[in-house]
């Protein structure tokens, strides 16, 4: 599949918890607070799931990390990439309160960044037991380190790039006229396990109609002959990372109107991606897909942002959106995915996954990008 | 499969909202905000998509309910369960702020209560433009309503244990001698999809020594002859309701020491489940499994509470839990899993899920408790 198998150790080095520490001290937070999610894989590689027992990384910014675990989940996290990092586990018993002990340890804190994803049923115990301590977002602190991708993250997007690939090579053989979007959709959701994917994170067909509707996902419509069919897919990878590419099929000759507009789209895609290198603003990427598509006249039929940046989310920051004027910089990885939409016939995307270089972006997906007549 | 296939107007009935309604007034709140997640969906039936674009259902306790959702997931919404209730859709556009317009709409609120799963990602930001809200959990209002499960639930949990029950019935023929947890765990994960399971939510296979450490997951290890393994399996049905049940097996004959706490451990489950009824304590339950485990001798290694509500989520309220002295009442769901762990040898655990009735507890899992010899 083309992509080069990144090993954990590179993509969650031991080094990275001493650069979170760093990171903050800069942000001015006194610790973080991570739960399970991608905030807590990033910073120690382990993929702990997110259950009503509280698991958490404590990174004080003065005095020593340690990873509260419940006792039964303690032979998971001595098993995980987690234990290379060398930090105390405090194992915590059923009828213990593992909220107290963590605000026992940590003392006073001024402002404290909670996981961007921790349950309200966890923040809320946080507040309850470090009264004093104002919440923000661990993003705050994170969000530096985690936009800028790694040699080892750019390979392993690569990897789930190629993955996705190959399943958009197949579903030219998945689409027919006379099956369901269900059922193409079952089997697509099986092409990207067997592409090498850890978990299907969705599988969008939007046949005719349904592809003006950019988060359609599979309904039990019929696929006619002569419609286009938007097939925006992803999944996650065993090393944690995202896939999510979109591509458009015709089931036989397409609509006259539906080919003129797709290659508007398609010229817009391209504008949007040859406009990213570094010192170029978020906002500017997203304005160059919008240009093109509204000099031809479908302004209006562009309804989204041109794209949401991914990683170990499907969708995190860098946001491709009007209003974010930060400068892209080598290593953001982000989606270029603009769409036309015609309420009640059709519509389409085109999506790749790029990541910024010193130069110019590189795409991750490599897919034919004309529209493929099935 | 012999479940009751329950659609979804009887599981999500629209009377529902009005009751949250007098939920939220009882407990002294001014408003819930259910982003997506279990909370969203009870009370309105519509699964969305957990994003980082707010979706949001506010119900204030004066004042009509509105979900406020993203243009471009207005479709998906309007063709969803929540399109049944009759409440407005206030959809907002990229450059919105949504959590400005929900905090405008609502106005004054003292106490605001918040799903319990709510991203830190939207509870601070909802702090934010309503300072003076005092976040609580959206459970305080909603968990008399969650634990106590309608006739369409219960059938819907019935159905969910007839179908993993199915997969276990299948299990024997997956685990041999030579395989590793991996592998079988694979092929398990595909008996779950095609029992009827949407989503395959956990497999533990834990063959020797990894059958004591109880959430253990899947391991290269090989299945030895001779050895016990636990195999702890779950999913999510198109309904919403989870399915869990833990059933132990031995490749050949069990060794003799195993073969004795297992019958222990049998014991302790019956009589666990023999003393569900209205009236008792959550935490009798506990009681019953764990004084029959301590009597002889393994109570050191009894290490985890004996059960979890379950519904919507594989772990809600109740907890059948040393301290919890809600006492049970008719429609609590929740799993009867005591295990006897011996670290560095093997383990086991035995786990339905029941319900509790009129007058006794009702087992949704039926296969056979005794040690299974493949």
């Amino acid at each position: 599949m083309g992509g080069v198998t990144t090993t954990s150790s590179e993509l969650y080095p031991v080094a990275r918890l001493a650069e979170v520490r760093e990171a903050t001290i800069r942000a001015g937070l006194g610790a973080l607070l991570l739960t399970p999610g991608p905030d807590l894989r990033y910073v120690t590689g382990y993929d702990a799931l997110p259950l009503e027992r509280l698991t958490c990384l404590a990174v004080p910014a003065a005095g020593e990390p340690f990873l509260m675990v419940p006792r039964l989940e303690l032979p998971a996290a001595e098993h995980s990439q987690a234990a290379r990092l060398g930090i105390e586990f405090v194992a915590w018993d059923e009828t213990d309160d593992p909220y107290e002990e963590v605000a026992r340890r940590l003392g006073a804190v001024g402002r404290v960044g909670l996981a961007d994803r921790m349950w309200a049923m966890q923040s809320l115990r946080f507040r309850a037991v470090m009264p004093e301590a104002e919440q923000v977002l661990a993003g705050s602190a994170l969000r530096e380190l985690r936009m800028r991708k790694t040699p080892a993250e750019r390979a392993a997007l690569a990897e789930a790039g190629a993955a996705i690939d190959a399943v958009h090579t197949l579903v030219p053989s998945l689409l027919k006229a006379g099956r369901t979007e269900r059922e193409a959709g079952r089997d697509i959701a099986e092409a990207i396990i067997d592409a090498g994917h850890t978990r299907v994170d969705f599988v969008i067909v939007g046949s005719g109609p349904n592809g003006a509707s950019p988060h359609h996902e599979l309904s039990d419509r019929v696929i006619q002959s002569g419609e286009p069919v938007v097939v925006d897919i992803g999944g996650t990878m065993p090393s944690g990372y995202c896939s999510d590419s979109t591509r458009v099929y015709c089931i036989g000759e397409p609509p006259a109107e539906f080919a003129a507009y797709y290659e508007v789209l398609r010229s817009a895609q391209e504008a949007a991606c040859a406009h990213v290198r570094p010192g170029v603003t978020c906002e500017s990427v997203d304005a160059a897909a919008r240009e093109v598509i509204a000099e031809a006249g479908f302004g209006d039929r562009f309804i989204h942002r041109t794209g949401h940046g991914i990683g170990l989310e499907t969708h995190e920051e860098p946001y491709i959106v009007s209003g974010n004027t930060e400068p892209m910089e080598p290593g953001f990885a982000f989606s270029v995915e603009p769409g036309i939409y015609l309420p009640g016939k059709h519509g389409a995307r085109i999506e790749d996954i790029l990541v910024c270089g010193e130069t110019a972006g590189e795409r991750m997906n490599n897919t034919t990008r004309a529209l493929v007549v099935v």
